[in-house]
């Protein structure tokens, strides 16, 4: 997509058909006009987590005000034949004028959780369905697995280096939503130039493989990035590796990474070499195939860092959270709002605007519980001992939070940090299990 | 990232830190000019997937042409202190202008398949890896498990309609992949804007919801979009919703759509209904949480057409490729090449530059043979019924391949439907196996 300045990159068509489709329709009947609000939320927590971290809301934000439909949109439309005249006519001048509140990112989600809550026209609100899911789905997926390592990592450094194995630009947005929980820092470049977050690496094999021999490319690296670089010593035999990273940097080598073998024996041997040759505050950072588990299987050994690559960007085995967009309430022709749902079994699918408070007990989460408040009076006020979940993002088609760049990451990072050191101790466990906190459903008609 | 059309978005920043750490600590020494040969291919197939299949290489060429260092970028890598200023000045005229040669799109692959080969000096071809991966990791592992759907579907049609489980971007790029792989639509419209692919979708069940009462809005859709169009029928009790659609559309309905339920039981009820009521013309599609399973264990249902979300853009359990971009020949100082590889056990990973030849009996494939000529002369001919696998992408830094549009993308699914007639029966079950077809390794010393 190319794009000026005056005319930013269209995120209008990151969307499916049938939300235009369904717009079509809509307008032809007159049913486009019908207030609505449609939630976002989880009918329950893939993979058995015990808990889900929300992120990519302030994505979707930036998202949001670049969508719009140009020529290039409008012409495509026309000519795929998607939708008629009118609704052409309609798309040119779209623009969200309703309200959109929803937890803040980094904030932890339950089965049910109203995670967003978009409120317009149905012809504004329908059409924004693709995208928000999309964003979402796969923040919030890679935050609830990163948020389960950095439990698993303890005070220990993680590091996201996964870019390689996620679409491109997914790759941004994982390293994003990783850092948002926990993580501290990133190898994707660019996630460090358009959020701030720290960025980080040194060398692959290749840079042992490009010289004559290790000790060239160990001297190479030193002389280029200085003592405290880290070197990659398992391109040859690790043994030999150690050996020629002390001789060549001395006792003050900042680090060494081991990225293959078994790595709790593999960590332990470096270790006691390292120590034995008196580089004993040379750092230990493992980086493979890590995932949770195997954070947690290497607490009692010495290893000083961990890299995260395939298991944090593919959500660990939960690639996308399972997230929904549906609508729970909307105005009939006279203006009276009806709370409405899909004959289902589950209770997190109930018709009906929900608000959401965590309940907490000496600081410690007990429920997240969600008032059903059919009859559209504001929000109740909350209870004691709990906290309302929901802040507004946009107002009248304004947004009206800040979000965007470092700040917006920070805040989220910061948040997530707070809100988990409420969950109940019976969260921080790895098995497939349980919400750790019950979803206590309110109805007040 | 913004953008003007004669400075298109920069992908240069899509990389980890430590190409650019690499290549700045190269400048130093004077390695970053020693021509280096990299090969991206899989060591195994994830998943004991019995084919891999290429996807994402006529995307990467286009984010080739992009990749460039432009002000925003330098500006970036100069604060974040990634490289020094010699670098910086380096990076400011980067462009790339070696060689690559590779596996078409929608060719198969196997271990050891040389799918991508970058030849340049080491400061050319080191910083494309972590690009080169992301592109080809995501799409060909949705190429992948979108060729088994496709295997399952036999000759009923698939439809992609995952975008809201992917990432924004990856969406789009995984709606491509699958398209190559055999799907004949997908409700993407980017997609469909970008490459030419068919889109499709007509209602969910918010539409129904909008409405007072389930005929309305199917008196609606069909008054807007057509007799032809197809029904959501599943929004309330799906006898009900069959028996108003064919009350209010006649037997002449183009559709019916069930997206829940437990199909083969749903999907024959809904047939006999249809018919008993006379609509033996109106085909059903069926979108319920499927996967190659669920569409092999639909073969004997009567199903018209498939719809597939979640599993395909996630790869159905193996979300990426695991594809790797290893050194594996270079110059010294006088310019001899040398053959360069990690201690390893796996075959796949054997140093020197590959020629890949897929050998063939009577139209089927029997082997995949890879060529390791370390001598660097040109490919050796091809063996009697045997094909050439590797095309010229690049030359001295020009595209000389076709790839863009919808033409790039039709030629890649018409080259897909071809070569995976050439595999042997066994490559069609879906359960987890060997590879179909050895590699076949010769020494060429």
């Amino acid at each position: 997509m190319s794009a000026t300045p005056d005319s930013p990159v269209s995120t209008a068509l990151l969307t499916d058909r049938y939300e235009l489709t369904m717009l079509d329709a809509a307008l032809h009947d007159g049913t486009a006009s019908r207030r609505c609000v449609f939630e976002l939320f989880s009918r329950r927590l893939s993979g058995g987590r015990r808990f889900g971290v929300v992120a990519g809301s302030g994505r979707l934000l930036s998202l949001l005000r670049d969508f719009r439909f140009g020529d290039d949109q409008l012409r495509f439309l026309r000519d795929a034949r998607a939708v008629d005249a009118q609704t052409l006519a309609y798309l040119a001048n779209w623009r969200f004028t309703g309200t959109i509140t929803g937890y803040r990112e980094g904030e932890l989600y339950f089965p049910g959780s109203p995670i967003l809550t978009v409120e317009g026209a149905f012809a504004e609100a329908v059409v924004l369905e693709t995208l928000a899911l999309s964003v979402l789905n796969h923040d919030s997926a890679v935050a609830t697995a990163a948020a389960r390592m950095s439990i698993a990592a303890g005070e220990r450094p993680l590091a996201e280096m996964g870019s390689r194995r996620a679409g491109e630009h997914s790759a941004v947005a994982a390293a994003r939503a990783a850092y948002i929980a926990g993580f501290g820092a990133t190898s994707n470049l660019e996630a460090g130039r358009r959020w701030g977050i720290p960025t980080m690496g040194t060398a692959a094999h290749a840079w042992t493989l490009l010289h004559d021999t290790e000790e060239m490319a160990f001297r190479a690296q030193i002389e280029a990035l200085g003592l405290d670089t880290t070197l990659l010593i398992d391109t040859y035999d690790i043994r030999q590796g150690v050996e020629t990273a002390i001789r060549v940097a001395g006792t003050g080598l900042g680090g060494v990474r081991i990225d293959s073998g078994d790595l709790p024996i593999v960590a332990a041997e470096v270790r006691a070499q390292l120590d034995g040759l008196g580089a004993t505050g040379t750092r230990i950072t493992v980086t493979s195939d890590l995932d949770e588990y195997a954070i947690a299987a290497l607490a009692a050994s010495p290893v000083d860092a961990y890299g995260v690559g395939t298991s944090v960007v593919t959500g660990s085995g939960t690639p996308t959270a399972g997230l929904v967009y549906k609508l729970v309430a909307r105005q009939d022709a006279a203006g009276s709002w009806i709370a409405v749902a899909k004959a289902s079994a589950d209770k997190a699918s109930k018709g009906g605007r929900k608000s959401a408070f965590r309940t907490l007990d000496g600081g410690t989460a007990t429920s997240e519980t969600i008032v059903v408040a059919d009859g559209f009076e504001h929000a109740p006020a909350a209870h004691d001992d709990a906290r309302a979940l929901q802040t507004v993002f946009v107002e009248e088609g304004d947004i009206v939070t800040a979000f965007e760049g470092a700040g917006g990451v920070a805040a989220a990072r910061t948040h997530h940090a707070a809100v988990r050191e409420e969950l109940p101790v019976r969260a921080l466990g790895l098995s497939r299990s349980d919400p750790a906190i019950p979803t206590v459903w309110v109805d007040q008609d």
